[in-house]
């Protein structure tokens, strides 16, 4: 007979493994859907942009779908080679190797890293996934706060260099930044990636956000900094570039040959990246070389009018993100949890409303970012302004006496 | 100024995960390639049925390739849980979860029920790749050996209890099994049910292979057994039965709450599975009732031949297999891996040669299957004959006094 006390134990990392920090109030957003209320999402970064067309053209399918080679063929990573050298990254085709989107990218880079036991520094707030990967891997990440009122720059050297202990074995960087909007330049990531070479350990730099920069930046990748060939890793991903989350692509570009072997050798026990859209990546050959431009104007139309609309409503504060397509902003609502489970659950405007980021779950620290959301410009002007409109009435409810 | 002293360390998991044992040889396959030399690949598992029409031909793209829940669509839960419906196996959508291929679905299943430190039981020869899972999961695999002289048989209920210790949280069993072809009845799996209820560890099983099963053996789940919903975990893929390895789709099925809970919070930290597979998988149920039939037969077919032309060359040890597409035979070679190597490199009929998986990367134990090879059998008849006909000249001369 079994009885519930003979249920097996599951273990303890699948009992730690947190819920998506950005999927926490979809049970709620679906029952407001299903009553008719129309959500603007600003929880989440699928973009609306369209694949382009020289990807999405390349979807047939051979008559038999084979595996490929583990690290993805070598018609794919030849054109990722040739994205690198276009940006003036030099990279050999050995040092670049496909993955199932930038998940795994950052998975296999922390695993590859770190073992059970050993330390991650991370910057708070962080991609909340992370804390995915590293309790997989049995990793523990330290946090190191960065504040609103700072536009979230990363820290000094000197406070990563302080924060190093026995057991930390990688630093990792987003950059440009999600969920905070925040660009390093190339002095600031250079100053962790000496304290990093210094400490013998590794610095990974999440570079997914890579093009989405504004205000006339240019993209750049921190592979191009000289001198740390064996200290830096970078995960990337085809996800937002190319507006195609769902092909599940992505890669790690390292020059540290120990690294992408340990990667690579993790990536033969899973087989294969999927084989079909490999085979459609290479149209991004095809694509114009002004192609990122269109796109990056039309998302800094998207910023700019959703910082205006933000800071006009009395006591919320954020600082202008200079990247990505996130910002973190504090609500003058006490608890940002609260109010956005509210908002999407109890308030509408016209049979409409909109659905935050509470940030919390971007902080490891406890009482971290309780009053504050991470919130995503992935709509169409339009929208944006209907949301921002919305939100000022949803804070001016919620703050009622 | 770097020095080779100040080369960051990798973590010991990435130096100790395992390179392919099914690719061991490629290189070496490469250059005969390169040299003009025909070779018959006995050594890997890539079907070379057509993958269904029904399934291919949904292959075009949404203008924007988006994110699906981390779960999978409703859409391919359902087709799935209808799949296992047809199989006489009742599931909620709930009790299913899409993972990126099988191998996403045998880590995140090994991951959800063990730590790091913990102990899972496995039955060597086995499949390779899990090796490298439980190196990511800090987790050690203990094998129980099955023998060729006994059609490779799992071992019995005793011999599991026995081997259990307080550090063991689940068995592992590959059924109908890869590397071994032997398919376990459903009383030789409850026994092995039974001793893991006891113990309150997981059961985690691969059914891969499960409609690979011949001279008139059904098809059916260890799911099906009653009496072990909290016990059992089955990870399956569309790889072989659909033959669409390159999709990269598989999935968890279990009706224990916890653990597809924790795989489901594992799996919204890597986001989504591929979005048009999940598409296009939907195709499966449109297939003939019958699909399955035609290609088992034909794979029956070629077991046939190929046990026929094996067991008549003189030295030659193997069983006849009763499912999936693979056999261990022992060689009488003396070194399986340097006869395999010698044979890519340095051996060939009319301008081809044979590439075999040395089995010794199939177990743990050292020393084990030093003179046995994994032999899969993708090939159409006429290859399997000259493969058959290569091998037996490449024993004979590599026998030569």
């Amino acid at each position: 007979m079994t009885t519930a006390l003979e249920k097996p134990a599951i273990s303890n990392r699948g009992r730690s493994v947190p819920a998506s920090a950005i999927r926490l109030l979809e049970g709620n957003a679906n029952a407001a859907k299903a009553r008719g209320v129309h959500i603007y999402h600003l929880n989440i970064g699928q973009p609306d942009i369209e694949t382009p067309e020289y990807i999405r053209s390349r979807a047939g399918a051979d008559t038999i779908i084979a595996y490929t080679p583990a690290r993805g063929t070598e018609a794919v990573r030849k054109v990722m080679r040739d994205y690198y050298a276009k940006l003036g990254v030099a990279l050999e085709s050995s040092e670049l190797m496909m993955t199932t989107g930038g998940s795994e990218a950052l998975l296999f880079a922390m695993l590859a890293c770190a073992d059970p036991g050993d330390e991650g520094l991370v910057v708070e707030p962080m991609y909340a996934n992370i804390r995915n990967f590293a309790t997989i891997g049995g990793i523990t990440l330290k946090p190191l706060a960065a504040h609103v009122d700072e536009g979230f720059k990363i820290p000094s050297a000197e406070v990563f260099a302080r924060a190093i202990t026995d057991r930390t074995r990688f630093v990792m960087l987003c950059n440009p930044n999600n969920p905070t909007g925040t660009v390093s330049t190339p002095d600031e990531i250079r100053a962790v990636a000496e304290v990093c070479r210094e400490h013998r350990i590794f610095l990974i730099v999440d570079e997914v956000y890579r093009e989405f920069v504004y205000d006339g930046r240019k993209p750049w990748s921190a592979l191009s900094l000289e001198g740390f060939d064996d200290t830096i890793v970078v995960a990337d991903s085809v996800s937002k570039r190319y507006s195609a989350c769902g092909m599940r692509l992505g890669c790690i570009a390292t020059r540290n040959a120990e690294v992408i072997g340990a990667t690579g050798r993790m990536a033969e026990g899973r087989l294969s990246v999927p084989t079909i859209e490999q085979q459609m990546l290479e149209g991004i050959a095809d694509l114009p070389a002004n192609y990122m431009d269109g796109i990056v104007a039309k998302y800094q139309r998207r910023r700019d009018l959703l910082f205006a609309g933000l800071t006009s409503i009395p006591g919320v504060e954020l600082q202008l993100p200079q990247g990505a397509f996130y910002f973190i902003a504090r609500l003058p609502v006490g608890d940002a949890l609260a109010f956005s489970r509210w908002m999407v659950s109890s308030f509408e405007v016209d049979g409409a409303t909109v659905m935050l980021a509470p940030a919390a779950g971007f902080y490891l620290t406890p009482d971290l970012g309780k009053d504050e959301v991470r919130i995503a410009y992935v709509l169409v002007e339009e929208d944006l302004r209907q949301a921002v409109e919305i939100l000022r009435l949803a804070i001016e409810a919620w703050n009622e006496p």
